[in-house]
């Protein structure tokens, strides 16, 4: 009934989706199998995309040629580039997304992929021929073979929805749980785990006073994600801020014996960096209030996600609560917050490409590796999808270093330090975050995308231009000066010290107070000179010129560091030859395997002396 | 957490939405409470609307001021009227709809109304005092008040999904199912019963040979629904017809061992006449073919619904199946076609008014009442509504006649008939079809909409306005001639006897070869006086005045009839009192309690001779 395919992709979640996409992309043959068809691409809690962190993961995708980025384009109903006032490594595109239209592009974007094959069915195992993935099996009974399989279930496996005292199967609200497959792989040998996360309830917008809150508006000009040639809404919804206070804590504290979290119902860890509001109360116990943000859940609809709100706590309970706070006295909910539980498979059983060390050709992405958030499940959709092709290609797996993308931080941190609690992206995991920023990310990961054969000519051009551009106007700014009798009344305005001789623009960017629009009013010349380029190549430009210095500071770092990342360990290196190692070290460096000696340096009981002899050994 | 509503509508299918939008349009405080907020009136099955019959009904809906008329012109890919060529009680609209536009519009329409609240949960049972519903129990354990409750629960109680041998809980495909309701029920006294349906596989557009398929296209100009301005769409989508052949059919037969239809693992009854192909294969085992409808599911999706592959063979032997169909030959399954098996309340336990005989204030509405179809289903869940409101507020209930409205035809058959096999409107069914066209649902049942205060002056004034002109044009056409050298070349020309003399215009309409364009090219007046009128009303004027004399007898027919249907029986009449009743007529009357002398005369098993001794007791 069904061909064989090169690669079988099991659910059609964010990860699945991206997954799908770029391995059909490469020219692999790919069904995508997922219980539902209605529910492609579902944004399971917030819609949203991007964030701190996040927005640069999003960007990092679409650099490569990802789709998840034009579609949040697509289909965005506010944007706002978060962090403006801090330097560049900060910035963070975010957008307000319509739920439904997100979804439906998604769907559509699939169905438009001539190598994507669609299936709706339930996956309950995979088969296993000679320690090599040969295909899935289904609920129908169904054995569709494959030479690859990657598998993408969320928080499907064995899921367990938690209201109050309720307890339910399910894998998101209204949706079945999926079973069998942790089973299956728990006997092949590999460790399963369990973990939580939770969504607030959401609200009938028309039962909300908005004068009572604050509004947030979006950009005065909606930014994008995509480096392609995407058109953003030109105009935006609002989203409001309001605040918990003392009554409305008082009101969940009233839940909290009923707290599935807290009777200890709930096993599995949760995300410590989006708390429940149970959580946050219960730990910050002597904050006054916590921000809410309310947002719409798309263009037309009136339902309204309760950011910042999201509880298992007995419905009653949240209701009651919400009530008390402002704007929401009169409150009508759709639906109650939920918690789920579901099973995860520890990220050190994977390989940095991805793939399981216990079954060749088997890749796991996104929440199934104890991530949470639709970026990092993407972004690790993407990069399995890829190898997966890669390896029955019999190509060299993509393996983005930690110095080059948010999306190696991620995957290296996965693989190499495991997770016990909901893995979520932060800047502050990026050791060289300086130059993983949302600005760049073309520059830094095009090249390897076209490489691949994943992004045309075309965008290679267009990287290259901005980049050829943005040098242009560098030397222009480096070479050309402003006349002191123009520059100083601005740089007055502006409270930073006069010049009292003409002085090149590079210098004068180089100032914090000072803005290449600045530059603009103090030189007629440079404001002609700069009207031929785009707003992202002069910003690009922008941000060279002012924070060069500890550009290269940064690269002079990565360059000292690349000798020990470098430095390739064989996989199969007998680590129990090694005396010296102390004991759990050796046992950690049998269990992840690292490829590289900085991966290995990075493992938590690998200490610097156990690196020391290694380096010897690896050096022979 | 719940105010207390007016009327809780279960489920939010075709049925739900209607009662929910009619109750809260009268003014009725409504809570709709449904499992899925994802799939709030989803087409379970094709994605069309209308068809013979049940065009009829979308537009007595529509009339009435429903919203499945307006959603479907809103939604439609592609439009038809069906049986043009036959005479206009057969004339019938027929759309090709966008499933996820028309489900997010039916979404946002309740969303606008502004005494409609939506909840996401199961509703598993109703609370009842002293013989009357006040509220519903839901799965959360929730108590929630509410006069009147309207149960539209579709194919979700105890729904059971069969594919070939293979068998799983659910209330359509990927959805759970509903539990709990049947039993309490059944408990309470309430007997229940068990259906079937079923539906073709989904399969990838990408993948037929369209050249191999004949294109049917819709009409040149799309038709509409409403009697509303809705626009309907500019460009339309084609759709294909192909046939099924003996390699098809042999291929099919190789799985009826594994059918759970024919093994018996089925028990509840299906459609009779929207069958399965091996349903269809197997009665009509002399049929060559069986014609293939190929629809597309939106306007941009490549999903494609297979009209009249109906089956539950094991999902392989559909595919090989299908493959043997002209243009299917590389055909891709989406996803396999199934049955399902639910339950449903036979509907003679249901006054007239829809509410049940047992429990006061409660109502059931759509497939829960044996029925099949959204259009059927709409209908019922539009006069439960209505009629829960003007129960609770006191008021008299909506019981449409047969003579004025198919709806009324569905409602007395199923009430008064019962039935053993999924119900569906056919003209057949309806005696007083001639008076039950498309054209005239406005005529029939707008002025008893506005009395209820369902549709306002402005649409009340529209029909009387094309009403009057309709009448003008009449007048005209019965007054004014034609001049026989203008006449005869066109009659000549049409194949009919040409005139003597100047002759009415209204008399040549009345001959079968004219149409009223034929007698605007024979006199530039009469074309110039209809320039002032639009294409509905001149339609009226053209029908009324061919079948006039149809309409005249069929009427009076009516009027006889009316005397018996007129002829109220006041339902706690005891009918053990009459002993010439046959044992049979006394048992079905005593269940029943018809309301009419006419409805009791439509009661199986009530013979002539019953009806005699009824009238004589009544009309003391
Ligand atoms: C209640 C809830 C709250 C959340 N809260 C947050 C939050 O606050 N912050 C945050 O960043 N993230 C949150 N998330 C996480 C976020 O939704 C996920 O990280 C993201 O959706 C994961 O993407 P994924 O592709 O890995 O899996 P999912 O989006 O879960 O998609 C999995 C897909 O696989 C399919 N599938 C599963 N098993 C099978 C099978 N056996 N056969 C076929 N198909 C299968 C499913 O139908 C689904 O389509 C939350 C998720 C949930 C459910
Ligand atoms: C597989 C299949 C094939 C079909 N084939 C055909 C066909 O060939 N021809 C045809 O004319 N018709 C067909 N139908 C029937 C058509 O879909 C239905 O007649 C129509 O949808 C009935 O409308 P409804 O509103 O009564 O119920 P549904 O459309 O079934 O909607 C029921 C709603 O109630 C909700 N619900 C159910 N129980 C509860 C509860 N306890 N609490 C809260 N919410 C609840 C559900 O979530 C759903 O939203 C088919 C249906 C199915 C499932």
């Amino acid at each position: 009934m069904f061909q064989k395919y090169d690669i079988i992709v099991v659910g059609a979640g964010h990860a699945g989706c991206e997954a799908a996409s770029a391995a059909a992309n490469l020219g692999s043959s790919v069904l995508l199998i997922t219980m539902n068809m209605g529910t492609i691409a579902q944004m399971s809690c917030n819609p949203a995309m991007g964030g701190v962190a996040k927005g640069q993961i999003v960007r990092e995708i679409d650099a490569m040629g990802g789709k998840s980025g034009i579609i949040s384009d697509q289909t965005m109903i506010q944007f706002r580039m978060l962090n403006r006032s801090k330097g560049p490594a900060m910035w963070s595109p975010r957008a307000q997304i319509d739920r439904m239209r997100f979804a439906e592009e998604w769907r559509l974007t699939l169905e438009r992929n001539p190598n994507i094959d669609l299936w709706q069915d339930m996956v309950v195992g995979i088969l296993v021929k000679n320690g090599k993935v040969c295909g899935v099996k289904t609920s129908l009974g169904i054995e569709i073979a494959s030479d690859a399989v990657v598998l993408t279930n969320g928080t499907f496996l064995n899921g367990v929805i938690h209201i109050g005292e309720k307890k339910m199967g399910g894998g998101r609200t209204a949706e079945r749980a999926a079973t069998g497959i942790t089973e299956q792989l728990v006997e092949l040998g590999f460790t399963a785990g369990r973990m939580k996360t939770g969504t607030p309830p959401r609200v009938d917008g028309r039962s909300l006073d908005y004068s009572k809150m604050e509004e947030q508006w979006g950009d005065e000009k909606a930014g994008k994600f995509s480096f392609t040639d995407t058109v953003t809404p030109l105009q935006q919804r609002c989203c409001w801020i309001t605040y918990t206070n003392g009554e409305v804590h008082e009101t969940l504290r009233e839940g909290f014996e009923k707290s599935p979290m807290f009777t200890g119902r709930i096993k599995g860890l949760g995300p410590r960096y989006c708390p429940s509001i149970e959580d946050k109360i219960n730990r910050f116990a002597e904050r006054e209030r916590h921000q809410i943000f309310v947002e719409p859940e798309g263009w037309n609809t009136v339902e309204i996600y309760v950011n910042g709100f999201s509880t298992s706590l007995p419905e009653d309970v949240q209701y009651r609560a919400l009530t008390k706070i402002p704007g929401f006295e009169k409150a009508k909910m759709f639906r109650p917050g939920y918690a789920i539980e579901y099973d995860f498979f520890p990220p050190t059983q994977l390989d940095l490409s991805l793939e399981t060390k216990l079954v060749q050709n088997l890749f796991f992405a996104g929440q199934i590796n104890g991530t949470t958030g639709y970026e990092e499940a993407a972004a690790q959709g993407f990069v399995a999808g890829i190898n997966a092709h890669q390896k029955i290609k019999e190509k060299q797996a993509l393996i983005l270093k930690r110095s080059e993308s948010y999306i190696g931080v991620l995957i290296d941190d996965l693989v190499t330090k495991g997770t016990d609690e909901p893995y979520r992206m932060f800047t502050s995991r990026a050791e060289h975050r300086l130059l993983l920023r949302q600005d760049n990310a073309d520059e830094r990961l095009t090249p390897i995308a076209f490489e691949l054969g994943l992004v045309d000519n075309m965008r290679m051009k267009k990287v290259e231009e901005k980049l050829a551009n943005a040098q242009a106007i560098i030397k222009y700014a480096k070479t050309n000066s402003v006349d002191k009798n123009k520059a100083n009344p601005i740089l007055a305005n502006l409270g930073t010290t006069e010049v009292n001789q003409s002085t090149k623009l590079a210098n004068l960017l180089g100032r914090p107070q000072i803005s290449i629009s600045n530059l603009k009013e103090m030189s007629a010349d440079f404001s002609d000179y700069l009207s031929a380029f785009d707003k992202e190549t002069i910003e690009q430009a922008e941000i060279k010129i002012k924070y060069d210095s500890y550009f290269e500071k940064e690269l002079e770092i990565v360059d000292k560091m690349r000798k020990m990342e470098d430095k390739e360990i064989n996989p199969d290196f007998d680590y129990n030859q090694l005396q010296s190692l102390s004991k759990e070290a050796r046992e950690k460096l049998i269990r992840i395997k690292p490829r590289t000696l900085g991966q290995a340096s990075r493992i938590s009981g690998v200490s610097p002396s156990d690196i020391s002899v290694l380096m010897v050994y690896i050096n022979k």
